[in-house]
């Protein structure tokens, strides 16, 4: 089988394909033929050394897949050959608090990812995909859904009644949006162009903000909300826009941190925060628990993830490509065909 | 002004339409007038004398109401005259621990209700109405919009990926089912005929069961999830249908009391409660602070309560005798015209 | 090694001890030398074939360990060799909704379970042990700690102001105690007699009621609050004490359903549940991110599980009757010194 | 009746005593006879023109009081004659959602707060005093002991197995060491000397860390975790204190920002935020409901709020000037004896 490796921190270039050995699953564990890979904006940032983790050279890259289990180990009693299942971020963290292992169990900056034609995981490690999806829409789900619905969840759930504000057209945001929608939120969109405006409009935003007019768009949004400010902000943008997400946040809101697009950060004032009355929260993606709460909402609501474009196994540096242009509208994804029905794994 | 009062527990015909002095609202207080009354199960329960607490002869009858401010008195800080309000079920219960005056407290059963064309009561006893409705409409949010929206929330909100199991045709149930839409719900509806059946699933259902046709109808529920069972059973029937409702739950999900339609009490069988791994939670309608995400919810989401008949307030007897035919669909409702602009209160 | 394994439900006589394979761990494995092992009701009720889930002739029962690691397979990043860690329960049930799996992955119950020298299980199936307790102490947790733990959690969990009612002196009731008492709750036990009640005092018990000499104990309980009833009642009495329970409860508060201790089953009335306007939570045991909690609980608080009598390794027939006798007081420990350091495994 | 009120910001001079007309209460409304009122902060900052929000010329200062009550109008349910009750700090914040008054609503801040012989106010404005405590202990609770709980408390309620942080001397962590305690919480606090530490202990300090000698006390409360971090950190210092506190905090944890003792403000970092994984609230206070759960866990765990000193009413300079030397320990309380039993109120 095949997989990708990154050599440097050069250039794409770095990404190599090669011939690997195929592997046989042991006790509890399960082989798992990749259909699709989703990238993720860590995987350009680990490319090119920019990710705060420092990535190793050498490994497969990307976190998340879609694929089928081709082979189970002894005992293993959650799958099945043909089953189809998509990865976990964190692969092992499974509820409750993160264990002090994720750091260094982080697919593709910590150890080997996805962007391989099959793959040998524990079956806790994966969970079973949403019925009704294609791959390449079940293999985003692992790192950009979940960090949405993650988002959008924790102590104070987003309901009917609630109104959330999302940041462009990435990943997460598109699925932040979808997620809302679903939950019965009142979404609020930014972005900055009339035609992704529009996009997002068709996505279900019920008011896009233009945050290249108006550069005070957090009074915008507070003001879209007859002043009373939004329930929840899914803040991916980081340093650039944390200001304006405190001005749009309601009293009792919250402010989810996701983002580190931008890197020069002008830091925010002490009462900045105070005065919100409000929440800030860190996170990163998310457990196994809500991964599987997203297979059900997804097979449950009927959403369809957002593919921007989908490229070959074979010219997966493309996908890499896509993905650095920064004009993609929700997700770029690489699809693997080695594994078809028919073919021998 | 006017007001009702039931006489005795003997008829319909205890209900006797009066004059009233009319108040004057001291500090804290505000006199309103009302627009529109909604009829709970309760209201007939109590003026037949088969309601658990025994109600008071000579009370004004009627809970939930809906009308406008006439007069403030002094130190009001939350209303203005004309301000829009609907009346709280439990008007000193405004969240966290019921108070032990709540018993007592009841309008209609306990105190003077609002079947009347005015009302004094303290600022802190109405919440503003909901934009977007009419009198008659938000009329019937305090007790079964509230009470839907209690079944629907506590510790563990009912959000997309959830299945709700509604019963029957009633006020809360239609709010159930609407209330659980909005959330992103799946919702299961039982009903008794196919007319009803086309009723429900045109307010969203997105299944229904007949109870007549399948005596079993439990076990068909858990069918229609799969075998998986429902999250959230919203329980109007009673000692009549809890054990087939038991039969519906999901391992973790939660059947929620609501009803006493049937008296007769077969009781339950204590495995049949173990062996569910699911919880069981008796309410009482709600606090004010439900009731106000209720009015957010309704105006977020554009949710119409369903009435099934408006009622002059001079023949409110007859929308009594609606309500006890059991063959409404939604909300029975009183108009009260007294106070409309223009007219004298 | 050896491992006690039951050949049929005749008597205690049908469980023997005999010498078994050793095996090694695989990828992700770890082998663990068992140093103790705790009795629960089940292991009896399992070999009486009283349990609801008949159980499986032949099986090494018991669910509940501790020990150290003995070797870790490749791969295994949670633990290392001599690290001492506990059993789980639900060995797959690791945080959110039970799996399907669960009820097919009880230890003792539908596969081979503890009471055996040594056992190899995969690094999630086990967490590590909290520091500070003997190995006796420790294994009291996966399944009576941990019940209990999670009778006092949930979504609504027990805090300083609370009062919590226990029933008895058995393992989870004295868990629940001492927890309870941990979480800064007020506790009110019942129990049989001076002995018991005096023993239950020294544990922490604020108040101790006779259910011998106060058939109705219930309103007792409630009387003791001041008329408001209990916050949270940790049930596992079952059928036999569930009406008493209904009447001790606090409107909004909680009985958490455990027991199966009487079979005989007179069934609930309707109108005894709706009344109390409180809820009902059937559960089984918890997962694995409530058992981590559990670790650090008794790590930060200090306490130490209360041990009736610790039995040889040899002797575990004498247990499994200390158990039966009913007279114990905390938990019934089994004793497994063939892997102590300095034994070759 | 005499009351305080402050007639210029230049100086305490601008506190002066006088006599006012006594009021009879309306229906709904109790007249509360003055028994103890406590200082925060705040009220000095305000007479200082500190206070974010302007305060009036002419107010009666102060909001937390102690009292019984004298007098009550027509229709109060809650109170009677001779009940010991307690202010709320936000007297129309019941519950859920803060109304859009709370702004306008505040004591002594933005209408006549408590530095008066005897007060009219609606029913709903109280709370009943706990048993057990002192007028002056109890006159601590309003804002400074539910600033605390709330800060405990919240969607993730701090409990057995946690650790908090606690920073000072301060009213408000000295209240959150003694709950924080009460819950089950082990707890680190800061002080500045060996004095302190010693009297922080004595309250149930598990650890006290100097951050006078040690600067860099964030990494130290750290290292007193093993390297997790703090499950919460009652945050009053503010700007000063705000980045060694977001190093203590562990992942998934809270920082709950109170305070504004510090004037200048650095600023945070984005990345400082960011890389916790841990949530920052920022509260004002806490709601009535909040209150009633303060008053429960005084009752049930015998708490003593600590007061630093006690002056009587014709001296409330006095006990401004000791407040604002900050060299007190705990709360700084002014007695009022007007309305013992037997004075004419």
């Amino acid at each position: 089988m095949r997989a990708y490796r990154f050599r440097d921190y050069a250039s794409l270039d770095s990404l190599q394909l090669g011939e690997e050995a195929s592997a046989v699953p042991q006790r509890g564990e399960v082989l798992v033929g990749v259909r699709a890979v989703a990238l993720n904006y860590r995987d350009i940032a680990m490319l090119r050394n920019r990710y705060p983790h420092r990535s190793k050279i050498g490994l497969i890259p990307c976190s998340d897949a879609a694929g089928e289990i081709l082979a189970v180990g002894p005992d293993v009693t959650a799958f099945a050959a043909r089953d189809r299942v998509i990865s976990t971020f964190h692969p092992r963290w499974f509820g409750g608090e993160m264990p002090s292992t994720a750091a260094t169990d982080g697919y593709g900056s910590e150890r080997d990812g996805w962007l391989t034609e099959s793959k040998l995981v524990s079956q806790e490690a994966v969970v079973r995909m949403p019925r009704g999806l294609s791959f390449e829409e079940a293999a985003t789900l692992p790192c950009a859904g979940l960090t949405a619905w993650t988002a959008l969840s924790g102590a104070r759930p987003v309901r009917a009644g609630h109104t959330v504000l999302t940041l462009g057209s990435g990943g997460v945001s598109i699925f932040a949006l979808q997620l809302a929608k679903a939950c019965g939120a009142r979404v609020i969109a930014t972005t900055s162009s009339a035609e992704k405006a529009e996009r997002l409009r068709a996505l279900g935003a019920d008011e896009v903000v233009n945050y290249r007019s108006c550069r005070e768009w957090g009074e915008e949004v507070r003001a879209l909300t007859a002043g009373r400010g939004v329930d929840r902000v899914v803040e991916v943008g980081g340093p650039a826009t944390l200001k304006q997400s405190l001005r749009a946040v309601a009293r009792g809101g919250e402010v989810v941190l996701i983002g580190f697009l931008s890197s020069d950060d002008p830091g925010i004032g002490y009462f900045e925060l105070k005065q919100t009355v409000a929440s800030i929260r860190s996170i990163t993606v998310g457990d196994r628990a809500g991964l599987q709460e997203v297979v059900r909402v997804i097979e449950s609501t009927g959403i369809r993830p957002i593919i921007d474009q989908v490229f070959p196994f074979e010219n997966a540096r493309a996908a890499f490509e896509r993905l650095e242009s920064g004009t993609h509208i929700g997700k770029v994804v690489i699809r693997c065909d080695a594994t078809q029905p028919g073919h021998a794994p």
